[in-house]
């Protein structure tokens, strides 16, 4: 008999997780232990807002930087653990890659290639048949960071760009291992980075 | 280099639940072929409330038929696609059975046995390792609708018993592979189930 792949999950830190997220603020919540008998109805996933690039990143960047960011990050995913999730097939993986450059170049305000080709995106969709944990995530906007370093992106196209990615890549989660919401990581936060000597 | 598990899904038809899910009723929603720029927020996954059953249940049916529902359940989950999901250890698996059964006792109104001895039951967390499907859900509570049959419980007690199972089994959803919200399956639509002739 199959046996199905089980995550490494640290149970102790999540209960600690969700009693600071959850009873922490509900003091009055009814606990199991005490005979409580309701869980109240709760959104545990909630999407924020896409913003995607304004057409000023095409404009000022052009399509040649974005498609050699793009191929720079997903040279650096082959290279990771995560290319556990784009399988073997380096061809597969490069056709693939060409496509995800179609994609981002229109996001970024360049010509409809992508759409023109493949329809709606509806990434999520696309998305569901591989497993994607929050740590992937956090994983794979890593790697962004270092690909955005050496993109020669002004810092100004590095945020508006910054800003899609990792409002859009939260919607690729479809396997929860966290008690908690995905981490936000403003660009705030990865702009010193940027910014250090190579 | 390993490869993920990949599920197998629908992308045609996960696109066409989309359109009806989401743009029929957004009619002005931006959509991505035409530049829109902003995905709008929203909550993907909402948890209703989870009724636990009252204590009369346990007062009108007792711990030994209970115990035994919960028992022939996990007997047709073994014998059932679903037991990729416990390994394939019997005698763990007996074990966790017997921890499952106090709970559910615990739950029905019976004696405290399961929090005395696991504390609170975040079960949420507790099945957090495992990779749990819409798919999965609905056949654990196919599987339900058997061993409920033959449990000699009356449909007073199915109907307490259900609303309860029926609410909280979508919590032990993680791996989302649809973009529709899981099923909610109402205890009228299984009630002639339990009455057919066995």
């Amino acid at each position: 008999m199959d046996q199905r792949q089980r995550l490494a999950v640290n149970l102790k830190a999540e209960m600690q997780a969700m009693e600071r997220l959850h009873f922490s603020s509900n003091p009055d919540l009814e606990r199991f232990s005490r005979g409580g008998f309701v869980v109240p109805a709760s959104a545990s996933w909630v999407y924020p807002d896409v913003i995607f690039p304004s057409p000023q990143v095409f404009q000022q960047e052009g399509e040649k930087k974005i498609r050699a960011l793009v191929t720079h990050h997903h040279d650096l995913l082959w290279n990771s653990p995560l290319r556990a999730l784009f399988g073997n097939d380096r061809r597969h993986f490069e056709k693939m890659v060409a496509i995800t450059a179609d994609f981002h170049v229109e996001a970024c305000g360049g010509p409809r290639n992508y759409t023109a080709r493949r329809g709606e995106p509806h990434l999520n969709i696309r998305h569901l048949p591989f497993t994607i944990t929050e740590a992937d995530r956090e994983q794979w906007l890593d790697l962004y960071v270092g690909a955005l370093k050496q993109s020669g992106f002004s810092l100004e196209s590095a945020e508006r760009y910054w800003r899609w990615i990792e409002s859009l890549s939260l919607r690729m989660i479809n396997r929860r291992s966290r008690v908690a919401p995905p981490k936000r990581i403003p660009f705030l936060q990865i702009q010193d980075l940027l910014r250090e000597e190579p």
